[in-house]
């Protein structure tokens, strides 16, 4: 009880939206890996499949999608870098479910010990209606902040 | 973007039974409360009417069932001033509902910016089932970790 606890690896999820939630989720996860020096990996997913299905997007229309998506972690990483986060890292995946995507790919590939994410924080596209804070903080195996 | 974001004000949930995301929760707390010097707040909720109703308690057992909660708040107050907390507040409350409990009083008086709660936290005596976390996490004003 007496160790402190401290995370060791932090996942940052992004959405294209500037909202207040998404902005504080920010604030939070480098003042968090930059007080702790730990490293931050920053995360968004593109619903590939619903793209093709529903909106019928060209080839050309879906790849300039993706470079916008990660053009978007892009610009989270280097501002992370430049408030003196020291490892940093862009995470950007395509697939059918923002939820299954981060459970079963994102989680054990960067391995974090804490998701932050903004309570109104979803990704375009998705299936799933609304932020996908609550829902993870349920169904992931890690621990899970939820920032308003 | 640049401003860093610290929580200044910390609400601990905890319950009675020892489990290792509750012991997580408490060291998680105990490190940002003490790591920046913020005040936090001890927090159990006794579901008195259900232990009216449901456990048919004479008066001297609800008597003993509200002097065990407040001292499992007190020995987690004693342990966090132990950890260098210098401000820890012990919250006992009770009422119908635990969610609406904390959200309707406990976060409206202690004033929290962040809940931290373990993923299986979970009050005695409880009508809802299940862990108080992701729902917290959904229905909160403030920000939620649920810890694992």
């Amino acid at each position: 009880m007496s160790d402190p606890l401290i995370y060791r690896r932090i996942l940052l999820t992004v959405d294209e939206d500037d909202n207040t939630s998404s902005e504080r989720a920010f604030r939070y996860a480098t003042t968090l890996a930059r007080d702790y020096a730990v490293p931050m990996g920053i995360c968004s997913v593109m619903e590939s499949e619903d793209i093709n299905i529903f909106d019928s997007l060209t080839p050309s229309k879906i790849q300039a999608k993706r470079h916008h998506v990660e053009d978007v972690v892009a610009e989270y990483v280097k501002m992370a870098e430049a408030e003196g986060v020291a490892h940093v890292e862009p995470l950007v995946y395509e697939g059918g479910d923002v939820d299954d995507v981060i459970l079963d790919r994102v989680i054990p590939e960067f391995k974090p010990d804490l998701l932050v994410t903004g309570a109104d924080t979803q990704f375009a596209h998705s299936k799933i209606a609304g932020a996908i804070g609550p829902r993870l903080a349920r169904k992931a195996p890690i621990s899970v902040i939820v920032v308003r």
